[in-house]
């Protein structure tokens, strides 16, 4: 009942706004919260029309809720974290999943990660081209294998061993990115040159905290529009696109990956908490604000402590972002200003 | 002149003991240094006829005697640390290039990556089968390519574009490698356990020092015998096997990868150090004896700083590795008593 009616508020607000109370805050309740990403770059107001906007919020806001749902049941953050990056990677808006970006034979290469702070245990995987939620199978890898990262023919082979089904590969293909991999195509004049900025990045991600205390972390993407050589971004790298520790936070990270690779974002961002002190806010200020500017490295972070500190920075002029709180506020935002 | 007395010093080292002054230091030169690992894990003295001891110290002395003669003529941490890798990859004796093991199928997957601490520039391959030098590839990736991490055939595709010489597969192959997966596979009941803990490990790394004060570490493995799935360990995931950065450390791992990527075990080191102001050694026995023990993790490092010092520390029973300090002196150790 009472999540039926947190529903319904949701519904509302989705519909007429930004931001909505999802759910009443109950007192002595253990604090539970989710924070997600769909991807930082050049996004500026009058490249979105207003109803492309619309939709991403709706998107965001679903997803959420499903993740928030997960917590709200007393299920994991690991949960949690699945549920709202398989909203994502369904939805035709993001470069993860349906939607992904092609790569430069015209075919998509997914990459995720997942990691439970209550462990450290992690699973990546890189460069899958048939399974329909590689989030998932980067679970699947995590709880079910010795091993955290498997890449190509081999991570599938492992999926089918553990029940997954295949999909064709043009499940991922969309109108939209094909005309984007066409124009990255134009413009790349050189084989090893970069497509146009607001082509190389788009990333899904999600963080949580539990009713246990836990908190996790994941990652998904399509990486990068037109790429080459079986590149491997730093999604699926632990420590640079995805970390989480309980002792400190759990990080997803979006933006240009070699940049996050060579900085080890979110394993620094970490690193700041535990031996220097810093609070949430102070650390990713530092990383992303500051030592990624400087390095050069464009994008942003979505992070989650065990009180629930939700805190979502970028040095891009957008990112696709949203949270529940722990008092139960739903919030989207695209743009730095929000 | 000088260098060929110093090359006769280290031949008569290397026939008739572990330690030689390679070469007299030079007053107000500045200092080089380098140190290599040969893998870490469960050897015994008793395991190792006095033959294969002798053939692995001076495979050691080969190594480090190449990657110095780089430095000693002005060439860039990078190159000495490709120098010494290289010899070790050639050499059949180590779990890299040839004499790498064997995956479940009876081939090659070899992983290396290197990066550049001056820069914090970074490159690695993952699951290459018909690179004779991975180490060699993944130089080209960090100084040709846009990318940090090419995988697979994607890799292998850009190393033909950059001129590389593609070998057939079992170019790695060896006897005593085949005879180990033959052992893998008659214990290795379940398909998702892991090999025995002395099958589990290989790597080569190795970390230097130039005259322009720069560092830089590699690392270069064929991963885990008998492994399934496109299983990728730690050695190219930038952080957890292989890091460098100038103001903290250089750090090539060596062990059970998981671990070592759940930890985060090189970028962890460097923090520890830039955060906790910990010295190198300080920071290595935190990491390597006490966090990763407790956490489950067999291992070792090795790891240079700016000053030159050198910090060589496993968890396990023996690791092969060696140096050449900033005074000269050549050392090899297997054991942990020595």
């Amino acid at each position: 009942m009472k999540s039926g009616l947190a529903l319904l508020v949701v519904a509302l607000s989705v519909a007429t706004g930004l931001t909505a109370a999802f759910a009443e805050s109950v007192p002595d309740a253990p604090p539970i919260a989710i924070a997600i990403h769909g991807g930082a770059g050049t996004m500026n107001r009058a490249d979105l029309t207003d109803e492309k906007e619309q939709a991403i919020r709706e998107a965001l806001s679903l997803a959420l809720q499903a993740g928030h749902k997960q917590l709200a049941q007393g299920e994991s953050a690991v949960s949690a974290v699945e549920a709202a990056i398989v909203v994502l990677e369904n939805s035709p808006l993001f470069n993860a999943g349906h939607g992904a970006v092609f790569n430069s034979g015209g075919a998509h290469e997914l990459d995720a990660a997942i990691m439970d702070g209550r462990t450290r245990n992690a699973g990546a995987i890189a460069g899958v081209g048939h399974i329909r939620n590689p989030i998932l199978l980067a679970g699947e890898v995590m709880t079910a294998s010795p091993h955290v990262m498997l890449a190509g023919a081999g991570a599938e082979e492992f999926a089918v061993s553990q029940g997954f089904e295949l999909v064709e590969n043009d499940y991922f293909s969309t109108e939209f990115r094909r005309q984007q991999l066409e124009r990255a195509q134009a413009e790349q004049t050189s084989r090893n040159s970069l497509p146009p900025p607001e082509l190389r990045f788009g990333t899904v991600g999600a963080v949580a905290l539990d009713q246990d205390g836990n908190i996790a972390a994941g990652t998904s993407t399509g990486g990068m529009t037109n790429k080459r050589f079986g590149r491997i971004g730093d999604v699926p790298v632990i420590g640079a696109g995805t970390y989480a520790d309980n002792e400190t936070c759990a990080v997803s990270a979006t933006g240009h990956g070699e940049y996050f690779i060579r900085s080890v974002v979110a394993h620094d961002i970490a690193a700041l908490m535990r031996y220097s002190d810093k609070s949430l806010q102070e650390a990713v200020d530092e990383v992303v604000l500051e030592k990624l500017v400087e390095f050069g490295g464009s994008g942003g972070v979505i992070s989650i402590n065990r009180q629930g500190d939700i805190v979502m920075e970028h040095n891009t002029p957008g990112m696709y972002r949203g949270a529940i709180d722990t008092s139960g506020r739903l919030t989207t935002a695209i743009y730095k200003d929000e």
